[in-house]
């Protein structure tokens, strides 16, 4: 059980594969079973009323599992989302970035599990709760995408 | 059972509620326990290799409830989304629209359940299916939000 | 698209995979995308008040899918849930059977997700909404369970 | 905050209103944010192969968040789930207890989720992931029972 890309080299894959969205998304810590990630909150992340919209929370709970994957499988992932839940627990404040801290719970040969708690930064109530279900092809092949 | 806002009403007040993102969506069809809405999908909705991405069919599931709430509770509504889970089934095409159509399962006097069957317009496959839960406060009350 | 088990050795192979629990569980109708199942509710399926209990509605989701995907691929099946969601609408009547209408959204190579509606019997309002992901390994292979 | 009853209480209250399945259930832990539970083991637990059922671990989970809500809340409460998520994660061990280790992520005036990890005993890798949401009639209130 070891990390296949560190904090910087994973910085770089997600700059690469992501080039509309990493900008939006920093890796504050990495260890070989958890992430943590910033969303640096813009007002495209916004909705009315100052809050962090649900599809930017779903969004960075989706980026830090995948994150996650790919620092321990590397750089040839093709992992791609099957299943997610979310449960939705305060407003988040419109003013401040979100952090996520991921834990991989489960990375077999073919699924990856991981659970997300968000919280507005500074903040130590969690704004959500996420679990995400990716499916890793095996290496190689595009065609066991999406299972 | 009926509709508190019809098709237009709906579609003027989505206008004024989400000026950021309502230019994305319409509202195709309407019925007393059911919606259809369509994804007008640009270039920011898409992932590399031409996808739509995860947030923009977690967005379009979220606003189709969020919709059907407004349909049937009227404008003063102020539901806010409490759970939701979400399973990705196809690649959905880059090139095309999407479209979602929304079960209302429950409309409850303070939580509100559709579900949620995405396709890339002209396929009956679907790409995604969604449920969620909407906490809907007591009217004139804005303290009752995510309960 | 055709199934690999009819309603009638679907049934019998149940019966011979869950001898514990077969007779609760009777296959109501099957096509090749969708099934039927009914729960015959005893007391050991309530809860005080006479509700029928939320293992026993997650166990009625879970064969109904399990039974689907059995149904399309036949006996050899080992798949494993991998996945699940439920919503819990509205309250059963604990005098009255349990109804589950199941619909197949997906049958992968390697995972199957099915939606189910549960309903008390002869009422038209839903009771409970669940969808469950079912992981199918390589036939005569028994390692790729879980992923 | 401040707990309602302790572990003793607790448990009292539980073998009063779970009578046909408090047997099965043992507080281990008790603080303000957290519970463990025992389920202990029993054949009518387990599937063919051995391993501990579905709903068997769908109802570990679903009791786990309800007893943390009552210690929190107290005894008048009439709770009940309205939304949950599962993920199986690795095959449960049939001769061995399941340990869950619950979270107290929300606890509102109206809607309480709890997320819980499952294990089972003397393994630290978990067998299960779930998250469930309850809904909290106002005291004296049967009617808000289901939103």
């Amino acid at each position: 059980m070891s990390l296949a890309l560190n904090k910087q080299e994973l910085t770089e894959y997600l700059a690469q594969v992501f080039p509309q969205v990493h900008k939006d998304f920093v890796v504050e810590d990495l260890t070989e079973t958890a992430i943590t990630m910033r969303l640096k909150v813009e007002d495209r992340h916004l909705r009315p009323g100052g809050t962090v919209s649900g599809p930017s929370m779903f969004g960075l709970a989706d980026v830090c599992v995948y994150a996650m994957v790919l620092a321990r499988k590397g750089r040839q992932s093709l992992a791609v989302t099957t299943s997610s839940s979310m449960d939705f627990l305060r407003k988040p404040e419109g003013g401040a970035d979100m952090i996520a801290e991921c834990r991989l719970l489960k990375l077999g040969r073919t699924l990856a599990v991981g659970d997300v708690l968000m919280y507005s930064d500074g903040s130590d109530k969690p704004v959500a709760r996420a679990s995400l279900t990716y499916s890793i092809p095996p290496v190689g092949s595009e065609a066991a995408a999406f299972g």
